[in-house]
């Protein structure tokens, strides 16, 4: 008598034919425990979901089309893990309702599925209240148009909290003669540097500083590669978390 | 009516003339919550810790007095953080029963107290599940005579047990023709290299790579001044931890 | 009157097939100041070179077919930049006898044509003079069958002539106990150590350390596309630079 | 017969009871190929240098005394390696005009003496004109009060002078939205970041990058004897290059 292996996970992806997408594509068809049943591009109708039998999408869209994408998968049961941006707190908020009308579906709306940067920055936050000084350095290729990046706001964002809550005070800083921005910029009091260098993707390093010591979290990303193991991960858990979960810490076992 | 501060802790350092007692005598005088009340160093009595009144004691002597500077303390209901080497299983053994007989006394052996080191050995064990590769490299003055470090061992031995526990294969390594020694040592299966430079202290990288992306978490420890606030971190807490600790991660907030 | 731009430089590119090759095509057929003739791959005749004017062939072959090759280049008076390897005394000698008869031919034999990982090996042999000590680490992707890298060997081996020359003695080393390899291989008495981690492509550090200070010299290679401005370089130069020249370094300006 | 060794060079050191010049002091007992016959502090009579027999100064006094001290040790034929700062222009050329009168004496002025950071800084410079893309990071202890700091400085303004020479267009740089500060500061159309940090020294990188590749030149000095190889190696060479030379990396053979 030979063991059952379960059945494969039907998958369906939308936004195929994008970069993030066609990795997707790649991605679910080399995992052994998935079947890509439905990979869907610009104006496919949604029933090529439910008619491919997908109990699985990747939302890999565009800001425009994911709210409708998100909400019809959930109207049919089907679980979403979604890297598209664009979830304000509108909308986060109008799918919690209809999510609450589908107890037994889960929904992972992920900014970010690089596993090492999710990891870093939740790394960074935990230990940013056991140090007196913190500073982050983020480092890019020189087409991006923003700066600092969006990871790296975050990535302040929750350090900040983490360290407003501990009541630690501000990072010392004894500059009194600065040619204007070589102190970089601060967000929510926690100076960010912004490096753009041809040759490099996305990049980013958190140091923190204490008595005559250094702790340093630095992750990178050398290409879009990065974000499939991310992806896997959450379609492989997004059942087993009934409901909205925001960001891919939610499904990683970081109990320490 | 002014606020009544807490009367402050009254702390024993024992090894107090070696070069961790001396900072830690420094670091005691320092804190504003603390109050050296004896500093001991060899051939003293131990009388003078409960005749100075002391609740608590440091220790920072050598492995042939530790087991009874510790017992000492115990049995007069004085808490212990303790710095010294050399507690092997039946030491500790002895200690966990001496303290059941006195429940509301906490001991903490602590192998490392800089929070930098600990923190990135905790970070990196749970990282190490997520990632295909994992490698240490350490990195101290010429002076030391083994390799590779207690720190890097033990770092390897914390990740070894993680990645068994999820049953992660070994980091893959093609390698069919090595000068002898190239590819480092092996600690549970987990690659070691260790580096020697005159100008360093004491540094340690943990290597994590995936498809695409790679996370490094590297500490600095530049002089002794680095285990001091883990030293008082521990005196601040061993009160709240009745019985035995070993470990500074046990009184870490390291839930994520 | 309009200034007269220089005609492009006639280029054949040998083994045009291969994966370097491929790059070279691309690399050529993009650079203004020079223009594709012809592209050889496996069995194509060589006479395809005179037919079509090239002035300068980029060898990217294999070691048997290299020598007919460049031999064939320097009898027609053509210039010749050379990736592959198997050049060893026996036909370096031969290729210097011919080219004394072609004395306006220049031909470049590059073992690495990455500009930052040539410049790296320069500036860490000519600085290691200056330290105590220096140890190498290479790190690559794990489907690498030898360590440690022909790169790291070379730059061991430049180091070790330089710090010869001037005498310095070995790095301290005060290890009396290692566990086997811990301490990396030795390269001409250089301490060389190979990280093999999944998602790197071919990255190097030299790190030197003296008394309080250390220097670091560290190159990373993120794709191939980071050989053909060193390709490009060598085409520029070649023809400024008759007989034969081993090492791009050779038509860099160091001279500092 | 026995082997003759050479005198030990006669060394006064000017500012002595500085945290440079006690440095110093000790650098120089040390130092068997030397012997300190003067050690003079604030108000000490200069007439102290000729009475010892001094054949060689090292000042490290301050901006005010520098002057008088370096005129006073040429006017007697002395060797002068001098590491204070105030030399500007006018007095630059005034000691010029004396040394035209002692054509045998060397005078050495140094605004760095940390042999890693001058050759990183000349590596630097060389390099950036092979790659696409330069920034600096310069990282130190938080209670600096100027940032960027001087070497970070004067590390962009040569690397500038080198890229305008070869005519290398400015690092690309697509940014068009930024939160004031995060693209750091410009020198001379570098751009540098400064991070403060507790637990640090002074630390400094350069990094290059070009098509899929970085290289990195990273110098850490962790305390002031990271300056008293240079000193040494200043005062060893002073004889040798009669007249004035500015910068240490005069004294250096960086040749390559």
């Amino acid at each position: 008598m030979t063991e059952q292996l379960p059945a494969p996970m039907p998958v369906a992806v939308l936004g195929a034919n994008g970069r993030m997408g066609a990795e997707a594509v790649k991605a679910i068809e080399a995992a052994t425990d998935m079947k890509l049943v439905a990979a869907l591009g610009r104006g496919d109708s949604l029933d090529r979901i439910t008619a491919a039998g997908a109990q699985y999408v990747v939302d890999l869209t565009v800001p425009e089309s994911t709210e409708a994408n998100v909400r019809f998968a959930v109207e049919h049961g089907i679980h979403a893990v979604v890297g598209t941006t664009g979830w304000d707190a509108e909308r986060l908020s109008g799918l919690k309702g209809l999510l609450a009308n589908h107890p037994e579906t889960g929904v992972l709306i992920a900014p970010n599925f690089a596993l090492g940067s999710v990891l870093a920055s939740a790394f960074a936050a935990k230990a940013s209240k056991y140090f007196e000084s913190v500073e982050i350095i983020e480092l890019h290729h020189p087409d991006k148009v923003d700066a600092p990046s969006g990871t790296a706001v975050r990535t302040a964002q929750l350090i900040a909290a983490e360290r407003n809550a501990a009541e630690i005070p501000p990072s010392p800083d004894a500059t009194t003669s600065e040619l204007a921005g070589a102190r970089g910029c601060k967000v929510d009091g926690v100076r960010v540097h912004s490096v753009r260098l041809r040759g490099l993707v996305a990049h980013q390093e958190v140091l923190l500083g204490g008595s005559g010591e250094q702790l340093t979290l630095r992750h990178d990303s050398f290409d879009r590669a990065s974000f499939m193991p991310g992806v896997l991960l959450g379609l492989r858990n997004v059942a087993a978390h009934p409901g909205l979960t925001v960001g891919l810490d939610g499904y990683l076992d970081l109990g320490l």
